[in-house]
C-alpha cells in the first residue's frame, strides 16, 4: 500500500475553505484503509476508505480554513500499519511505520482565501540594495552628513569591519555612504541587467549603518540623502515601469530614536527618559530605565510591547502613520522584517491598510516554511489570506546550495520542492521572495567556494525555479563575503566579475520566457542523481536537467523517476548527455 | 654642619672639564671635614678641608669629563657623619647620615665641551602638531589619499578610537585628515600666537595615523600630501622667519614598511621576506619571519639592531642619508624619538652629520633628567657636548603640575628645579624642550581637572621658567583629553576656548621680555606654600610670586627663605598679597 500526496489526494496544493478532498490510496493488499484527520490542535477523526478497484478511496467533508494535517492507519496481513510521510509538513510518497506514536503527518493547508499578489509583484526580479554599500551619488565622492562619532571607509574597496568593544557591542558605525542619489543614478543599469523592483534595506534615520535600529520612522536618514531625493528615486524608479519595496522594521527600535531616547539626542521625550513619555507603553522596562526588553538581547534595540495598541496604530493606523505616509508617496511594497515577532492582528492591520492602496504587497521575513510555522509557541497563519503575500524563500535557497554542492541528493530536494509548492498557496509560492543570499547569509560565491562552475548551476536552477528572483546587490557581478559583515562590501565599482555578469544575464533573459513565468506550472523528476525541472505555460515547456556530480550524466526516460510527469511531458523527453557540474535548458517543441 | 650644593660649591652648575672646583661646608663644629669625590663607576678619593674662619674649605684638581659624584664625611663631636643630598641627583642643602652605605651623593656634571644652541632655537617658542589632528587643508575637506582597510572619523569633532582586535592590537588605522597644507594655511595664525618654530609629528609614510611606523623614510606620507608640499611648508614657514622641527624615528620602523615589509605592500625585498634582503642585518630573528625582537613587544614595530652600521648609515651616513636629505631641504631640527634606545655612537654620528648643516639642533625625547639617565644598565652621557643640545623636558612638566595641584610643596619644588639647573649644561637648560604635555600624556587642562584657574597658574610658572616653551596643538585653546588617543583630538576649529587662547596669549607677550630669554638667570625662594621665581637679564629683573592655596598668601622678605636670592634682590622685593590660586608677576624697578 502506498499514498503519495503529490499524486494521491486532489485537488492537490493548498486549497480554499470549503474544499472536499478525495484521496486515493493505491494497492488492494489490506483489509481496511482508514483516513486519520485533524485540524491544527484538534484530536483526529477517522473514515473509512473505500475499496475500489486497484486502491482505497474517499472523501472529506468541505473543510474550514486552517491548517489541517492527515494519514492512513492500513490493517492488512502485515498487521496494522501507519502511512504517513518523514517527517510533518513533508509530502510526497508514504512510508510505513508501525507505531502511532512515531508516526508523522501529511499536511493540507486550507485558506481562508486564495492568496493573490499585485500583477506588477507576480514575475518581479527584484534588486536587494544594502543601501550603505551599493553607490554613493555625490559627484565628489563625499559622504551626505555623517553623524557623530561614526568611521567612514578609507577606500571603497575596504573589508567591512564591526568596531566593537570587549563585551562585542558595537562602539562606531561603519560607513561607506551608499545614498539615494547613488541608486537613482544607477537604475538604467540595474534595469538592464533585468530587474523589475528594487528591495532597499531600511533607509530611515538611524544610529548604524544597517538601520533595523530605526532612529525615526518619518525622516529619510541623512546619510541616505533627503526627502526629495527619495521622491525623485520614487519618480525614476516609476518613470521605468519598476517598483519600489522597503524594509519595514516594527518589532524593536534603535535605544538611539524619538521613541527610547535613551541617549537624548532627539527632542521628544523619551520612553527611556520618562515614565510619562508618549511612547511609554511601546516599550517593556524590567527596571527603568536601564533594563528592559530588546530584541534577542541586543540593548541596542529596545523591543516593542507586542500588545501596544498606540505603536499598531502609529505604525498602520491610517494615511498619516508610518505605512501609510510612505506608501502613500509611493512605495510598492514592504518587507516585514523579524514577522515571526510581530502580533497577528498587528500583522493583519498592516495588510488592511495596505491594501487600501492599490497594488501593493506585503511580504514577510521568515526563513522555514512559512505554511506551518510556528513561532513563540503560537502557529502562524501567514498564508490564510489576511497578513502575508509573499515570504522570503530561505528553504528553497537552502535546498539549492545543497544540491549544487552535492550534500542532498536529487530525489531529497525534488520531495522538499514539491512540499513548498504543496503546501504554500499557489500566488505565494509562485511569486515567493526567492533569493540565493541576502544581507543576513553569505554571499552564494563564497557558499559555493568561488567556484564559477557550481554558481551557475545554482543560478540557472534558481532560475527555472517558480519564485521571484531576488538578487543580492553585487552577487551578479561576482562580490563574495562569508557572514555579515563580509557579506556587506561596497558594490566593486569597475571591477565587476564580467563571467558573473554573463551567468546572470543568461539568467535574466531565460525568465523573459512564458515557461518561465510565475504562473507556469512546476514539476519535475530525477535520473539517478540528476535533477529535472519541468515548467509549463500555455504555449511553451522547459526542461531542466541539473547534473551536481563530478562525472557526465546521461538522461533517458527508461532511467529516469517520471512519476510527476504527465504521459504527455514523459514522451516528449528525448535522451541528453549533461556534462560534469553542468546543465541542459531545452525549451521543447 | 651644612653644605648647600646651590651655593657652596664654585663655580655651580655643568662645569668644563678642566675645571677646578672649590667647595665650603659652613660650620666650625667638626674636627675635621673630608670630600669624597668619584667619577662615575670609579672609587671615592678623599681630600682634606681646610678648617677656616667658619667653615671648611677645599679645591680638587682640575676635572675630566664625565659625570660625578660626591659628599662630605665628618668627623665631630657628634661622631662621623656623611653630608650629602636626600637622593643621588639633587643638589641644595645637605642632610647628615649616620651610615655610609645609606648616604646618597651629589652630583657634579663636567662635560667636555659647553653644549651651545643656534641662535632661533635658543628662544624658540614651539608650536607641537600632531598632524593627521591639526588641520585638512582641502576646501572641500577630503581625505588625501586614504590608505586601504583605514577609517576616517564621520565628523572632525568625534573623539578619537583605537580600533582594537581582542588581543588589543590595532586593526584598521583611524584618521582625520590633517595634512602639510593645512599647516601651511595656519601658519599666520600659528605665529599671531607667539610661535617660533613647529615640531611636527612624524611625517614620513607609515600604515598608522602617528607615523611612528615608519614604512618609507623617503616618502611624505601621501594622506599628509606629496612632496611639494612639504616644501611649499618649509618655504612657508622660513618665509616668516619661523624654523621647522621633525620627529626622527629610528629606533624601529613599521612592519609594514619597505624594509621589513611582512605584508609585502612593498616593491623591495624586504627583512621578513628573504633573510638575504639588504635589510636583513637591520632586524633580529628570533624566529625567521615571525618572531623577531620589537619595540616593547609591540610587534607591528620590529625593533632595528642597534649595532647595524648599514641602518646607521642609511640614516646618518651623508648628505644622501634620510637625515641629510631632509636637513638638506631646509629641516631646522630633530626631535629624535626614544632617544635613549639608541646606540650611543649612532647619536653621535647623526650630531656629527646634523652639525654639518648650520644652526640645526638636535633634541632627544628622554622623561628623566637626561644629566644622568641610565638606560639600559649603561650610563647615557647625551648632555656631553656630542650628542643632544635639548631635550624633552618631562621633570620640569611634573614639577609645575604637581606644585599647581597641591602634590608638591614649593620647597620640594624649587630644590628640583634648581637640581635640574644644577645637573644640565647651561644652554641645554636654558633651551630645554619644555611642555605641558604631549601627545603621549593626558592634556594639560584634563590633569588639572578642567579647572582654569589652575591652568592660568600652570601655564604662567611655565612661562616664567626657563626652557623653550613647546605648545601642544589645541592646549592654546582649551583642548581636553586624558591619556591617548583622547590626548589627539582634532583641533577644535571654530571652538576655540577664548580664555584659554587668552592666557596662552598673555604667556607669549610675557615671554618677550627680556628677563624671560634662555640667557637670563633663573633662581627662586619661598614663603610658606608660595613660590617665587626671579629672572634676571642685564637690564630687567622679573618677580613671580605663585600661591597654589585656597587662601590668600602674603609675601614679606622676614617671612621668606630668600637663601638663593642675592643681596641685591632681596632688597628689591616688596610686600605683596597674592589671592588664593593666584599669583603675581612683577618687572622690578
Amino acid at each position: 500500500m502506498e499514498y503519495d500526496s503529490f499524486l494521491d489526494r486532489q485537488p492537490g496544493g493548498a486549497v480554499t475553505a470549503g474544499t472536499a478532498l478525495h484521496f486515493t490510496v493505491r494497492g488492494t493488499d489490506a483489509d481496511s484503509v482508514m483516513l486519520m484527520l485533524r485540524q491544527d490542535g484538534q484530536a483526529a477523526l477517522s473514515t473509512n476508505l473505500a475499496h475500489t478497484a486497484d486502491a482505497f478511496e474517499g472523501a472529506t467533508p468541505p473543510l474550514s480554513s486552517g491548517l489541517w494535517f492527515y494519514r492512513f492507519v492500513v490493517v492488512g496481513p502485515r498487521g496494522t500499519q501507519i502511512l504517513a510521510p518523514t517527517r510533518t509538513g513533508l509530502g510526497g510518497v508514504s512510508v510505513a511505520y508501525q507505531e502511532q506514536a512515531a508516526a508523522a503527518w501529511y499536511q493540507l493547508t486550507v485558506v481562508a482565501r486564495q492568496e493573490t499578489v499585485p500583477a506588477w509583484y507576480e514575475n518581479a526580479r527584484i534588486y536587494h540594495i544594502f543601501v550603505d554599500r551599493f553607490n554613493n551619488g555625490n559627484a565628489d565622492g563625499h559622504v551626505n552628513a555623517p553623524k557623530s562619532n561614526t568611521f567612514l571607509y578609507g577606500q571603497l574597496t575596504d573589508d567591512p569591519y564591526y568596531v566593537k568593544d570587549g563585551a562585542g557591542e558595537v562602539v562606531r558605525w561603519d560607513f561607506y555612504g551608499g545614498n539615494l542619489q547613488g541608486i537613482s543614478q544607477q537604475l538604467d543599469l540595474i534595469q538592464q541587467r533585468g530587474f523589475t523592483a528594487l528591495y532597499l534595506s531600511p533607509i530611515f534615520e538611524a544610529a548604524s549603518n544597517h538601520r533595523y535600529d530605526t532612529g525615526d520612522y518619518f525622516k529619510i536618514d541623512p546619510v541616505l540623502g533627503t526627502l526629495a531625493d527619495f521622491k525623485a528615486l520614487v519618480q525614476a524608479v516609476h518613470a521605468r515601469g519598476m517598483h519600489l519595496i522597503l524594509d519595514g522594521v516594527f518589532n524593536h527600535v534603535g535605544r538611539d530614536s524619538r521613541y527610547f531616547n535613551a541617549l537624548g539626542h532627539y527632542p521628544t521625550v523619551g520612553a527611556a527618559q520618562d515614565a510619562a513619555s508618549p511612547y511609554a507603553d511601546w516599550f517593556t522596562f524590567k527596571h527603568f530605565p536601564d533594563d528592559y526588553s530588546s530584541w534577542w538581547g541586543v540593548m541596542d534595540l529596545p523591543a516593542i510591547n507586542k500588545q501596544s495598541q498606540s505603536f499598531h496604530q502609529f505604525i498602520a493606523g491610517g494615511p498619516d502613520s508610518v505605512l501609510g505616509y510612505w506608501t502613500g508617496l509611493g512605495v510598492d511594497g514592504w518587507r516585514l522584517d523579524v514577522a515571526d515577532e510581530l502580533d497577528l492582528d498587528f500583522l493583519r492591520q498592516i495588510r488592511q491598510l495596505l491594501d487600501r492602496y492599490p497594488d501593493r504587497v506585503v511580504i514577510g521575513e521568515v526563513w522555514e516554511d512559512a505554511s506551518n510555522k510556528v513561532a513563540y509557541g503560537t502557529r502562524r497563519p501567514y498564508l490564510m489570506g489576511d497578513m502575508l503575500q509573499s515570504v522570503m524563500n530561505y528553504p528553497q535557497r537552502t535546498l539549492i546550495l545543497e544540491f549544487v554542492l552535492g550534500r542532498q541528493s536529487a530525489a531529497a530536494v525534488l520531495q522538499q520542492l514539491l512540499s513548498l509548492r504543496e503546501n504554500y498557496p499557489a500566488a505565494v509560492f509562485n511569486s515567493n521572495f526567492t533569493s540565493l543570499g541576502t544581507h543576513d547569509t553569505p554571499r552564494v560565491l563564497t557558499v559555493l567556494n568561488g567556484d564559477l562552475t557550481a554558481l551557475a548551476q545554482a543560478v540557472l536552477l534558481w532560475t527555472v525555479l517558480p519564485g521571484n528572483q531576488v538578487g543580492y546587490y553585487g552577487d551578479e557581478v561576482g562580490l563574495t563575503g562569508s557572514a555579515d559583515p563580509a557579506n556587506r562590501k561596497y558594490y566593486p565599482w569597475r571591477r565587476e566579475n564580467q563571467t558573473v555578469l554573463n551567468l546572470y544575464a543568461q539568467a535574466a533573459k531565460w525568465r523573459q520566457e512564458p515557461a518561465l513565468q510565475a504562473a507556469a506550472l512546476f514539476t519535475g523528476f530525477t535520473f539517478g542523481a540528476g535533477l529535472g525541472v519541468v515548467r509549463e505555460s500555455a504555449d511553451q515547456t522547459l526542461v531542466a536537467l541539473f547534473n551536481p556530480t563530478k562525472a557526465p550524466l546521461t538522461f533517458s526516460r527508461a532511467q529516469a523517476d517520471l512519476r510527476y510527469l504527465s504521459a504527455d511531458q514523459q514522451v516528449r523527453l528525448r535522451t541528453t548527455k549533461i556534462p560534469a557540474h553542468s546543465q541542459v535548458l531545452q525549451l521543447l517543441d
